[in-house]
């Protein structure tokens, strides 16, 4: 099986390298064997010897070329992504793609096109980068109906809130995220990651592979982390949790309900432990319970196993469906106003006699219990109330939200943070 | 895809459920449709509605039924399952099992006569129950050279360490392995749990499909956690470890370590976190660096999941060979004398003046240095002394605790337990 390579930055240069030092583990594994004929990229890489490859500066070349029988797009963006993909699918090529916004985003139209050629498409690097959670999800759990999927798919936004959670850290988002930039886990604009966006890219596509629905990205709720505050951090550790940024995709008959938020994880559940760049995603299903996958999330070896792994699926010629399904139901994507939670909420209230009453009934009116309550002293001005709730319907505590800060005494805005229910 | 199921016990029942309840989920997620068409059981199973299906008493019936074209093994032993899948493979049909003494200890063989058939052997479910461990591996690592395997993958050893080193509990081995009786988590003979036997089938197994080696359940090293007293779970607390029984399969050249053991895993380590009947299996490999797998190892639902993965592999006509790799190498499996590890000693002493000068010099001519150590007042009569050494080779250990055990003032054997080098 003869492969072309497009795009030879980081993920690209750690694939071209995994195949020349896993030659003969690779040859021990395919009985077809995978070589690697093309590589297409605007200029060579100082970490790869190309004097054995056919070079090309344009990567349609590689789409084009009647040697290549799977097309390993690299390059990232989704528009010349995308064209360059729907180009090798019309020639006939399988695909192999680490683009997750592309899969998110024009997913639909590229699986559809790969049906009509009878050509597959794989993108296991897609997701939590060198965790193999496509093919447990698509395969390995195949036997299962899924119920839900939890996953911290996103490096940036874990590394931040683990070193604003270390103990006595006591540090402000903005100044994580700097540190976070000088060593290259965040970008020098980190809007993609830090607001979200990169995880709902993700979850999208854990989302239809373990329920059978169409690719729906605009069906995502997406909340990012840069609104946590180290007052967040420490008042949810008092209550025995932790602060994670946590793609959740649920279903529930037709109901589905995607969001990618910063959640209240109790701090004894596994997911509570994984800390740093890491990723992890929680699985649960029917048969087999919850289980868990764990990795690094990213980086190039780790992205470039995923690749390799997809390269050796297809040389293995399985025919599973490319999202796991060979029809898709039609779910009913709920609005983050109907979900079930349960809340963190915190507000500065005036430092008076009466304030707490009126927090405590304004909650009770709206049907909201307090499951934990603190409060700290004002030390300058205002004194800082902190409120873990019953679980609710979103819109119920919406209507609760504005009351709150509609109080004379309520000095803030309320800050909100979903309870994971796991 | 019609289907035969062998055995209908705690997982044949939950597998047969499952067909049943999640039909129209895996009618969704296989082209050729996969119809279950025969049981062979001694007797019908209470919660099994079997009046719409073919049922024999004789489990040779389904081997040689030629309606059937995957034979599932549950009856479990070695003798008459051996002899049962060779017959079934003999008529041409694929074979799915969740037997890993079969695998362990026969599979050499019967991998031998599926390959001359053109028929497939699968056995997801024989390691770690729901987790899909051997797809994991097989497929989802296939671009890496694994260096190193390390797993809880017995529940039995897991739920008595667990219950042991809860807060203040102190109990004793023998106190708590009769809570697992009572709960039926271990059973009323439970030496094959408890010694390690069964947690040395599945590391057989990993470790050929990790580094594509034959099956060889004898050069595994294989201890259990009999011996392990709530003194050594206190200290090894008090030193920031835990105490798992771990099977550790590593490759370095043509060496190959396989031991199961009991082991200290810093209390940090994610594998630390896994508790109760929880399995988990780690995997070091050279691109995607270590990657965890987490989730329940036993039981009737999560078994059945596994089991079902490989029947919709077996309808997806997929092509992996079946212990991953297309040939093998010949390893040079290392004996338990040849590795190196840290090791947690434990020793009794008199309390007598230069007894930790005598225990120390013995040690550094030994060429053993001292990373932590611990002695306890004497309460009674004698003290005890628990030691963290450094890295060295186990026949180096060997000789120094043979001399440690000849000191005079030394009044007990030394008890041992190797410590996690990752």
């Amino acid at each position: 099986m003869r492969v072309g390579i497009c795009g030879l930055g980081t993920v690209g240069s750690g694939l071209f390298n995994l195949f020349a030092n896993n030659r003969s583990e690779i040859d021990r594994k395919t009985v077809i064997s995978v070589e690697l004929v093309q590589v297409g990229c605007r200029r060579d890489h100082p970490d790869c010897d190309l004097s054995s490859v056919n070079v090309t500066r344009d990567i349609f070349d590689v789409a084009r070329n009647p040697e290549v029988d799977v097309l390993v797009e690299l390059i990232g963006g989704t528009d010349t992504a995308k064209d360059l993909v729907l180009e090798a699918i019309s020639h006939g090529k399988h695909i192999v793609t680490a683009n997750k916004a592309l899969i998110a985003l024009h997913g639909n139209e590229v699986f559809a096109a790969a049906d009509a050629k009878g050509v597959t498409v794989r993108y296991e690097a897609s997701i939590a980068g060198g965790i193999p959670i496509v093919k447990a999800i698509r395969e390995g759990l195949a036997g299962n109906q899924i119920e839900w999927v939890a996953g911290m798919i996103n490096g940036t936004t874990n590394f931040i809130l683990t070193e604003m959670s270390k103990e006595g850290s006591n540090r402000s988002f903005d100044d994580v995220l700097k540190e976070a930039q000088d060593l290259g886990y965040a970008e020098a604009d980190p809007t993609f990651d830090v607001e979200g966006i990169d995880a709902a890219h993700k979850l999208t596509i854990l989302a239809s592979i373990a329920f059978g629905i169409p690719l729906n990205f605009e069906a995502m709720y997406t909340e990012g982390i840069s609104r946590i505050t180290s007052d967040d951090i420490q008042f949810a550790a008092e209550l025995g949790y932790c602060i994670k940024h946590l793609g959740v995709a649920q279903r529930d008959g037709d109901d589905v309900e995607l969001r990618v938020h910063p959640t209240l994880i109790a701090e004894d559940q596994m997911l509570a432990q994984v800390n740093g760049v890491m990723n992890a995603v929680m699985v649960g299903s029917d048969a087999a319970g919850a289980t868990m996958y764990y990795g690094a999330g990213a980086g190039a070896r780790p992205t470039a196993s995923a690749v390799m792994a997809d390269i050796i699926d297809a040389a293995r010629e399985t025919s599973v469906p490319n999202l796991g399904f060979n029809d898709w139901s039609e779910p009913n994507f709920l609005p983050i106003s109907s979900i079930s939670s349960s809340y963190y909420l915190r507000l500065a209230v005036e430092d008076k006699a009466g304030v707490m009453a009126n927090v405590t009934t304004v909650l009770s009116n709206h049907e909201v219990s307090i499951e934990a309550l603190i409060q700290k002293d004002a030390r300058v001005r205002d004194a800082q109330i902190v409120i873990l709730t019953n679980e609710v319907v979103e819109s119920q505590m919406d209507a609760a939200i504005s009351e709150l800060e509609s109080l004379e005494n309520v000095t803030s805005s309320v800050s909100r943070i979903r309870v994971a229910s796991f």
